[in-house]
């Protein structure tokens, strides 16, 4: 069945952009459980040859070519990478009861204390980024003795603590008064934000939201 | 000479995090051409394994899941995904002799003029991003008797004009007059941009600055 769906997709029987047969349609189509329709459909997804979305059926997909590869490197090597000299500077660090925003993402139990660091990443002595940074202590091990301002957080747990998977987010937002601040950039300008978590098989570990100053841009070829 | 490095990183006798000797010290080391240590590193670097730096150096990889993979749909298709209803309107089309930033990156000759075209679309019959897009005609045959006000140039490429690479660029701006008029939000209001060039073997096809409504969000998970 799904050796029969790739050839018609290659075939251009089935067009790029084209909607395909639905679910069932296909079933009573092959002769075949509705099951095996959905695997044969999500695995030709994960190659990227169709385009499933929940409400708007599934489609050929449109180009091979449309998955970027994005690189998430360390603060410190990217810095780095671009011949600058890197210096981290740790603004704050306590263990606070998280607001609720803060416990959904993080999943954890009203009440729990978590790791609230802060942390200001310096290209050539300059503010590049600051990071502010939940840490779910039962979930790092090692991360109460860690010395955070010799290394910071994020290479720290990067070297240490092996994660799963990871959920990331590309926005903007305008500064106010605190990100003018820290990044000594105005109020009002426009700042590239990462918000960025990971989790192992039981917790989530960490969930930090980056807020560069103005000028940065992610790069990436396909 | 490749296989020793990968068994030195897999009995972590080079840690993850670890500067690796440079090519002329492995060349030496393994008594083999600087080609051939070259070649070697680029293969684990591009396997992910090995964290290359032109002026820092090469590192082992901090961690195997680095690399985020970004899904960049077609702007219908990701409005319809969210369940809401599309169009585009055509702000301005013209053919024009671009500025000198955009003959760069154009890659096209002094005077040669290009087809400039400003599209916004809508979500729900609400401004949701604009593309400021050149478009080269030589690199495109058919565009100029495409209808695209009946099909978004952007929907029109992806299905007509095979593409080679891309190369994209993400950051943040602050919306002035013009944005805020087209975009129906204030000045001043930081707002997410994607920019974007295609290419095949002989041309760039298209350069577009993608600048979103307050509020937007890329997601991806690693």
């Amino acid at each position: 069945m799904q050796a029969e769906v790739l050839r018609r997709i290659n075939a251009r029987e089935w067009k790029p952009g084209d909607f395909i047969p639905n679910e069932s349609e296909l079933s009573v189509e092959f002769g075949c459980a509705r099951a095996t329709v959905n695997r044969a459909l999500r695995g030709l997804a994960e190659s990227g040859l169709l385009d499933r979305r929940r409400k708007a059926g599934t489609r050929v997909a449109l180009n091979p070519v449309r998955k970027a590869t994005l690189d998430i490197p360390v603060i410190r090597y990217e810095i780095e990478g671009k011949g600058q000299s890197y210096r981290h500077s740790v603004l704050s660090l306590e263990r606070m009861v998280p607001p609720s925003g803060i416990r959904a993402r993080m999943q954890t139990q009203t009440g729990v204390k978590l790791l609230h660091l802060v942390t200001l990443h310096l290209a050539d002595g300059k503010p590049y980024v600051f990071g502010d940074r939940w840490i779910n202590p039962d979930a790092v091990p090692g991360i109460e003795k860690a010395d955070l301002s010799a290394q910071s957080a994020n290479e720290w747990l990067v070297a240490n603590i092996p994660f799963e998977g990871g959920d990331f987010s590309f926005s903007a937002m305008t500064a106010g008064k605190r990100e003018a601040e820290i990044l000594a950039c105005k109020e009002g300008e426009g700042l590239f934000v990462i918000e960025r978590s990971t989790w192992n098989k039981s917790h989530v570990i960490t969930s930090v939201r980056l807020t560069f100053a103005p000028g940065y841009r992610m790069h990436t070829q396909i």
